[in-house]
């Protein structure tokens, strides 16, 4: 499993390499070096491989799905800069390197941030993308849906909002399907696009993206109470000392890690209907479990 | 023409506040009410307003328009409230209110921005936009080019890099024509999109709407050095403060006023083969030069 997802990371770090190129000279340069800074060399790529994992069910190849499997990459690293800036969470480290205001400074991050959900639609918009225009639109629409007020920017604002420590469970777990959910559901609904899937299959891989999402969040909050950060890259132990409302701090590490896998095997039912193809979307569910970063 | 002006910015005001509802309640609505305060209430709306004139050139219906224009409003916004952030111009007062970070806080100006962005996509890609979903995508790739690395973001870099201060009188006017004049022009060339204009026609519109955004600055500029912090509704006098090289500093005041009026001349030369139809773009060009805010 561990294979495919670094496999896939790979073909995904190639396109934005592509898609995010150099100016020759002059201060662009400066800027388009920060953005490949925030783009380039890191993370899982779980939302791309969710993407290119979910078209291939529909016999997508890669080459057709990698640059929106790309533009939604850009949009998670735009939402992951955004946030880390001094006046958000004022977070230091990333990925195991000096966040984009850390590594240039503040003005730098908001202009990378900004050009990664510009470029992201420039991608989605352009006909290399796909040959049918209306299903460019609906890629793009699908991702300002789960990059807007009803996905990542609204779960941002209820994350920030000060209400945050007196979230109950309910209200935890709607924070997070805005704030991380949408985008992971957006990715196997992008994968169905591309797919021209039928109604009934996309509803399962919502299903399955749903659940996905959830669990992956809630290992989140795990990984963060246990607290090794040099596996994971990024301080630990920071919404608890905030005073911020998480899933440990209601289940308890027992209970969360129950949840989690409650809802990790309610993501592999929603994958009966493909059958053995669905196989490493099946693996995708228990590596969310069991990861160490 | 200010009478006409005014006419088409209440238009894409209603237009805004459709497209822009608020929540019922929660931290999402407040976030949205400073989305609402950072693009309501306020401004010229030229560019909206450029966009409604050109369609008209090819007879395309206000209707059909508006939501495109709106599109492009938010797209200037979202570049306002980033703007005037504490790490970038550090700016207290636009269109004659605090700005959001100063009216709100910090973190809600980059999420406002952030929406504005994401907000201004979603709707290009509506169908209720257009029924022809290739031309939307044109639309959405226009904005994101203009909005992108090779426009305003573009524009943005040059202008907080440290060699703005030693910029000769060229290289102002790229960096002008990167941060302002990418967005008018494509305010124009949306409307020759729109109107499936012939090639010829969208590229007059362009080379009017390159003249106009560099007159638009200059004037701008002189604004600026003579200095009416009310009737601007923004501090005056902080370019030339910050060391930054302008148009009045490397002209002068008549030379500025000079070359401002050569660019409307030229501006309206390029709209000849309108004939009396584009008399309202026109009247706009003596607009930019005559206008005191």
């Amino acid at each position: 499993m561990l294979e495919c997802l670094r496999h896939d990371a790979a073909l995904v770090e190639a396109e934005l390499d592509r898609l995010l190129p150099l100016p020759e000279r002059g201060p662009r340069r400066r800027l388009q070096e920060a953005v490949r800074y925030a783009a380039l060399g890191g993370g899982k790529r779980l939302r791309p491989f969710l993407l290119l994992q979910s078209a291939r069910l529909f016999e997508v190849p890669d080459a057709r799905a990698l640059r929106t499997a790309a533009a939604l990459e850009m949009l998670h690293c735009y939402s992951l800069v955004h946030d880390d800036l001094p006046a958000m969470d004022d977070s230091d480290l990333r990925r195991g390197r000096p966040t984009v205001h850390r590594a240039y400074d503040e003005s730098t991050a908001v202009l990378v941030g900004d050009n990664l959900l510009t470029e992201a639609f420039a991608v989605l918009a352009d006909p290399a993308t796909h040959p049918d225009p209306a299903l460019r639109c609906r890629l793009v629409a699908g991702l300002a849906r789960a990059g807007g007020l009803g996905g990542m920017i609204g779960g941002q604002a209820i994350d920030l909002a000060a209400e945050r420590a007196e979230l109950e469970l309910p209200g935890i777990e709607e924070l997070q399907a805005f704030k991380t959910g949408a985008l992971i559901v957006e990715a196997c609904r992008a994968g169905a696009i591309l797919g021209a899937a039928e109604e009934a299959d996309t509803k399962a891989l919502e299903r399955y993206a749903q659940a996905l999402g959830l669990a992956f969040q809630i290992v989140d909050d795990l990984l963060d109470a246990e607290g090794d950060a040099t596996a994971l890259g990024k301080p630990v132990g920071q919404d608890a000392a905030a005073g911020k409302a998480t899933f440990v701090g209601h289940l308890g590490v027992e209970g969360a890690r129950r949840r989690a896998e409650e809802l990790v095997d309610r993501a592999k039912e929603a994958l009966t209907p493909f059958g053995p193809p669905a196989e490493t979307l099946r693996q995708t569910a228990d590596f969310v479990l069991t990861r160490r970063a």
